[in-house]
């Protein structure tokens, strides 16, 4: 059941964002907002299919028959959403909702679709309202995201510890002559045994040169002697995501993934010392790309250091070049700072942690010493 | 690699469009579009990371470095797409494009972000550049993934395959006591090691009354004699989607599972039996609607009949009410009465299948039998 209290909290943070930027209503339509907002638990899959329509005082489900009794279940009867499964089509059911409450102002989310907003508008038009500013979508709820409350860094404390226990686990399973499908399966498997209700993402298991492309998907490669083994994966828990990246090697690693290991740690310990409530995700991004290229790596980190995490694998903040803004107090976010050589290997440690008072506490245990796999 | 010959098939199918609509140019940034005209496998993910740039004679694809050598490999060498990893805004990226091509007439997908959109509009205006009807956002490649070539329908069997072969394996594993998150764990672990390099969407293992939620996730709950257990879920392979359903009951069916099952299979095969080229999706939930509603269970069947599947779990055309439009020769989509029944079970029996000369050609061989487990 959603915790009615904290998703009261969630629609009030809107209400005050409405009320600062002169909005009489929003429409949503992003599952991780509508996620976020009612507090429904694994009731949102990959269907754009619910819609709602918040004032200052009224706030509106839409959705179908397919959800409808989970939402009832998820949101119990004292829920404050209007909610209705009617067959209608959403931007019509929008345009009903801004005659009913008499919006005049209407805000989208930056995330809509074009197709959404130009049918909504066309009902609009229809019905003779004028509530739209074109230019009138904004980051909305997502922006509100950014800081997570209690309830969120619970959930995604849990996710890792999902992720913790399972990276034990695969160290202790890994062997030569294994593929990296194999290794994915058993990753996942045990995380979906051990507590998690999800798998953050495709878990990302490359081997040996496979490592130099940071996003490479797992294939039938199989693990060696001497290989570096990138393994970038996560537990899903209620919604949430854990992220976690460990690098590992089968049997004693040379010298040149010994150096470019400790390089890698040096740029993740680093930042991660480095970040504080309100510095600029720019500037974090620096930091790393100068330890690195101090190191003389340079050319080999081309990736931004870290994204936020919560109901989103990826959203704000971020620390990369781009993100000359605060990452403030209470936004969770990774510290992956990585190095791939081509036709050898790619190193990358990633945690995921909060921004406190006290600095950035990531929430896992998983120690950053370079793992050797017994072979 | 990719299939070079069927992606060049396809980016002609899209000039040819592009020609009809008198666009000079069109931006994508939709992942299974850019999937479907790179033929990239196995490259994207859930990032929007990806822009693409086509015109008459020139194709541009713009990603960033974690993508970038995946790419080249996957592309070959010969390829005609002009590929950058520049450390650059998407939207100024096109903007760049827009003004080196000359292009005047532009189009962006309906699934384009207001965000991106008005970045891009911006971009335009800062290089005083007027290419951009606002309302010049377009299904474009959407709209032509809808008919699917040989090598799609391949990749599309290819998963199906794996997917019948966990559903013989299902059968025999599930027993009394077990979880419905056991239950799932072992489907997809099944898959996952037996062809997929995916799974198709977090799967649907829903037992006893949870089964009367079409969207149900898989919990804790036990499975037990009498129960009826719907397991929807499919095979993901090379970025190509499975999607079926079966429902099978633990110890005999009491009569009115019996009955309400049959009904099911009814409304599945008279659908199937009145699949063609060229059919209104309407038309085919009507004649689902009656079926069941005949039967007396009209007020328990409130979703579509099916929707279309390939590079998305859903895509086009429906068979829905709101979808009064043609469904062309070769598309494929899905075929999944149901009936829910508060508080008892629930019901779904789906198959995907491609829209042939001949009528409505499933792609699975699992039968529609209804699937005594011993107990």
């Amino acid at each position: 059941m959603a915790d009615a209290k904290a998703c009261a909290g969630r629609v009030a943070r809107l209400r005050e964002m409405m009320a600062e930027r002169g909005y009489d209503a929003v429409i949503l339509r992003n599952n991780p907002d509508l996620r976020w907002l009612t507090g429904a638990e694994r009731t949102f899959d990959d269907e754009t299919a619910h819609t709602a329509f918040v004032t200052a005082d009224g706030q509106w489900l839409h959705t179908d028959s397919r959800y409808y009794n989970t939402f009832v279940e998820r949101l119990g009867e004292d829920t404050p959403w209007k909610m209705d499964m009617d067959i209608v089509s959403p931007a019509w059911w929008a345009a009903q909702r801004v005659l009913e409450t008499k919006s005049r102002v209407v805000a989208v989310e930056d995330s809509m679709d074009l197709a959404f907003f130009d049918a909504f508008r066309s009902e609009c038009n229809k019905a003779s309202v004028d509530c739209l500013n074109p230019r009138m979508h904004d980051d909305i709820a997502e922006r509100l995201r950014v800081v997570k409350d209690e309830e969120e860094l619970a959930l995604l404390r849990r996710a890792q510890e999902i992720t913790d226990d399972a990276y034990d686990h695969i160290c202790e399973y890994i062997k030569p002559g294994l593929t990296e499908q194999q290794i994915r399966v058993e990753l996942e498997t045990y995380m979906l045994t051990h507590g998690a209700d999800a798998i953050s993402f495709d878990s990302i298991i490359a081997s040996g040169p496979n490592g130099a492309n940071p996003h490479a998907q797992p294939g039938d490669r199989k693990v060696q002697k001497g290989d570096m083994i990138v393994m970038d994966y996560g537990a899903g828990y209620h919604d949430y995501h854990a992220d976690m990246t460990r690098t590992v090697v089968i049997g004693e690693p040379s010298e040149e993934q010994r150096k470019v290991y400790d390089v890698v740690r040096l740029a993740n310990e680093t930042c991660a010392a480095a970040i504080k409530p309100g510095i600029h995700g720019k500037e974090i991004q620096d930091l790393a790309v100068k330890v690195i290229s101090d190191a003389g790596y340079g050319d080999y980190f081309k990736h931004g250091l870290g994204h936020g995490v919560g109901l989103q694998i990826h959203e704000r903040p971020n620390f990369s070049r781009g993100y000359d803004k605060p990452c403030p107090l209470g936004s969770v976010v990774t510290d992956e700072p990585g190095i791939y050589l081509p036709g050898k290997f790619g190193i990358r440690v990633e945690d995921t942690g909060v921004i406190t008072e006290d600095g950035y506490k990531p929430f896992g245990r998983s120690s950053h010493d370079l793992r050797v796999i017994d072979c």
